[in-house]
């Protein structure tokens, strides 16, 4: 078995290898050749979260699951309050294969999500991009969604302004003018990304212009909400899996006011497959409903370990 | 992280010290200070069965998961088809701790819940064991069980004869004298095990004395079955977790004819408190259904890795 460690990922796998990565993946899900797994989320108590994403690629030949979690106390330890793991097994005989850490995979494959849906859906001449949040993942969304346009400017939000400053240097370090603005600003882009933890909705209709594309990739659980329903429900959504999508992801609101089918929600990949056609006309809001799943983790983890492998990096452990 | 593989754990964990972590684990799980996390059980396609048992025991410091399956075609590559590892995490931080191979684990845990059964069920008096099945799980479950009573002899059936002797090879090295016997001559039992992989029910209530003792351990999906539900129904019923006894153990049967009531089944760590007071009288008939906790695998992997870590075995990897 190869042990991949944390340290060595960001060596290994780029924002554009797990734009490709989660590609492939999502294409793989919509011709039924991967699927995921029931996903186990715990609390702990004092507010960790713990939990297992996991899931089987035929196609690709990865078996695994990501066992990982949110530590609150973990920021006074100096480490990160978000801790993964990725473990890969042969799906023929069950033997572990791999095991690579998962923090770095994690904002990778997030961004490589959100990045996807502005490629395939956003229109072609997006050039604002807005952002709203500016928390630590908020810069790696930004870094992958400048791989797939032409951005001549980024505005963004965030509930608490002085974290904005630190997301404008990534700005800085792609070379792309950063401005922070009022949500009702968000007007001006093409696309917006979504990424808070927020309980309750910050982004109105009346914040998004006809034509927009939005990426929503903060809700992840019951509870959490950043879009106003009416927004979800007014626009094209798309999301990663359908069934999270309507019980832990943005659509959860809509669906549950009745404003939004769950029929109505597309899987991304059958943009990337050709079954769905993506954006209908420059007039439409799309909207994608990004809400993680497994098998992203294992593409990207996938991905790391043969490069690894490739490179004589890692450690050959028995097992 | 510490890696313990499957190749030294033989010599790190013993029937005994298996016994004693399983003790300790039902009993933790009885004073609500550990608890299971939902089952993952996916079927793969060509019989291959895959999934994850996972659980935190907060008195033990204790969160892990024990990923692992099915694989009928390793049996031809020379490796077992049963496969599987625990990981162990810092339930505090969420970092990984620890990984151990967990093939042979898992029969221990297996083996040392029917013998702890027997040890605070079965009459003190309890002479002859009685064992239905005969594939690799029987003799580590006879070995177990051996540590808890002073047997006079064993008697065993299989559906197939011709695998009976090698467990009476496993009797004959604990010095216990074997016979293969028909169903009917489980009536001289006074503790019977079953552990088989049945699609229906071997043991009739016709071969079961009064005050005996069964330990039902090969029901762990649905579908499967040991017993008749008349005997379950006529017993009193102990398990590790009800709610997976109701559901994939033994009890669903009686459960889903209504010849039980799930209130009337009660965890064995229960007994092992003190809370329950276990075999009221000489007559009754006891009946364990077990059907395999996450809490079983953590608690003999922490065992394993604690004596791996005193004595400098295994593996120290970066992660």
């Amino acid at each position: 078995m190869l042990v991949v460690p944390e340290a060595l990922v960001a060596g290994l796998v780029s924002e554009a290898d797990a734009l490709e990565a989660v590609r492939g993946c999502f294409a793989a899900m919509a011709r039924n050749e991967a699927r995921n797994f029931p996903v186990v989320r715990e609390a702990l108590g004092e507010g960790r979260q713990y939990g297992f994403k996991s899931g089987l690629d035929t196609a690709g030949g990865m078996l695994g699951v990501k066992a990982g979690g949110y530590f609150p106390g973990n920021a006074g330890r100096g480490i990160t309050n978000h801790q993964s793991v990725v473990y890969l097994f042969d799906p023929e005989s069950g033997r572990p294969t791999a095991m690579v850490g998962g923090n770095l995979l994690t904002a990778l494959r997030t961004a490589a999500a959100s990045a996807l849906s502005i490629d395939l859906l956003a229109r072609k001449d997006a050039r604002v991009l807005g952002i709203v949040g500016a928390g630590h993942q908020a810069g790696f969304q930004l870094r992958a969604a400048a791989k797939v346009r032409a951005w001549e400017r980024v505005i963004a939000w965030n509930l608490h302004p002085e974290m904005l400053p630190k997301l404008g240097a990534v700005a800085a370090e792609l070379g792309l003018p950063f401005e922070a603005v009022p949500l009702e600003r968000m007007v001006e882009a093409d696309a917006i990304i979504t990424i808070t933890s927020s309980p309750a909705a910050s982004l109105m209709a009346r914040h998004v212009k006809a034509g927009a594309h939005l990426a929503c990739m903060g809700t992840d659980t019951k509870g959490k909400q950043e879009v106003e329903p009416a927004l979800v429900a007014a626009a094209t959504v798309f999301t990663d899996e359908v069934a999270q999508s309507v019980t832990i992801g943005e659509a959860q609101h809509a669906v549950g006011a009745g404003l939004l089918d769950a029929t109505a929600i597309t899987p991304l990949g059958e943009v990337v497959t050709g079954a769905h056609r993506g954006r209908a006309s420059d007039a439409e809001i799309t909207l994608f409903d990004g809400t993680g799943v497994g098998l992203q983790d294992l593409a990207v983890a996938g991905m790391a370990v043969k490069r690894a492998a490739e490179r004589g990096l890692g450690a050959v452990v028995e097992v």
